[in-house]
């Protein structure tokens, strides 16, 4: 495993915590990219805030946007175990994100490489570099038995 | 003014508290269809926040839940002064709102009639029914100031 892959284990760890929490399970860590370090991990707790838009990587920016209050966040990279969703991916363009480092592709659920393609949008505020498939068959075997476990 | 308009009226008290605010003058209420009553108010907060993702529709949206303790709000309408973003169309998809009503359209931002598209995509979780163009001119006249004065 390379260097560079060690915030992706941080957010895969990030995604067993949320099945502990019987939520679906994506984690996401945010890399202060001056320091290298991870300043911020979350997981999605939709269910237990009682919030439809508290995905991981919503909370991990709000999280570090309140840390430093800012609303953007040039200097940081997110690293998330799934494809961002729209509204996650819309959120990672208004906070501004260097780079966005994700796990599984999401055929049916995301917002970057599938469905609407948030940064390739000529109206997006914001595009990210993206590095897709990092750490995949991790991410993508925690949310399968997660729902194998639940059907 | 018919009846049906009475909630953009409140949507558009709140787009002025954001001038007075300091922020972009966008607000948004929602009502409970069962009762016809307004049950959250919020206008965007993503300077004073500091949270990229305080748009009046996901504070709405966030309060009501958490009112009622639930991430869904099926029985739900959003009535905003500016066409939803992605970010925020998503999040209303998440959230199942039943109907939205709009004001002004927003072809640089918008996510619903302009770029994304976001309810129109084969993998939205959810197509609220859209009304598009409530007291637009309102709303669009509450922008026009807001940027003129900042230029």
């Amino acid at each position: 495993m390379s260097e560079q892959n060690t915030p992706m284990r941080e957010a895969l760890k990030e995604a067993v915590k949320a099945i502990e929490a019987g939520e679906v399970p994506i984690g996401a860590v945010l890399v202060d990219s001056s320091t290298g370090t991870v300043v911020a991990r979350a997981h999605n707790l939709t269910e237990g805030n009682c919030d439809p838009t508290a995905h991981a990587e919503i909370l991990a920016i709000r999280m570090r946007c309140e840390q430093l209050s800012t609303p953007r966040l040039p200097d940081h990279d997110l690293y998330v175990t799934l494809e961002p969703c729209a509204m996650c991916a819309a959120a990672i363009a208004g906070a501004r994100l260097r780079r966005v480092y994700f796990g599984a592709y999401d055929p049916k659920g995301g917002g970057v490489e599938h469905g609407p393609r948030i940064f390739n949008q000529p109206t997006t505020h914001h595009t990210p570099e993206i590095y897709g498939g990092i750490d995949e068959d991790a991410a993508a075997k925690l949310l399968q038995n997660f729902f194998k476990d639940r059907r």
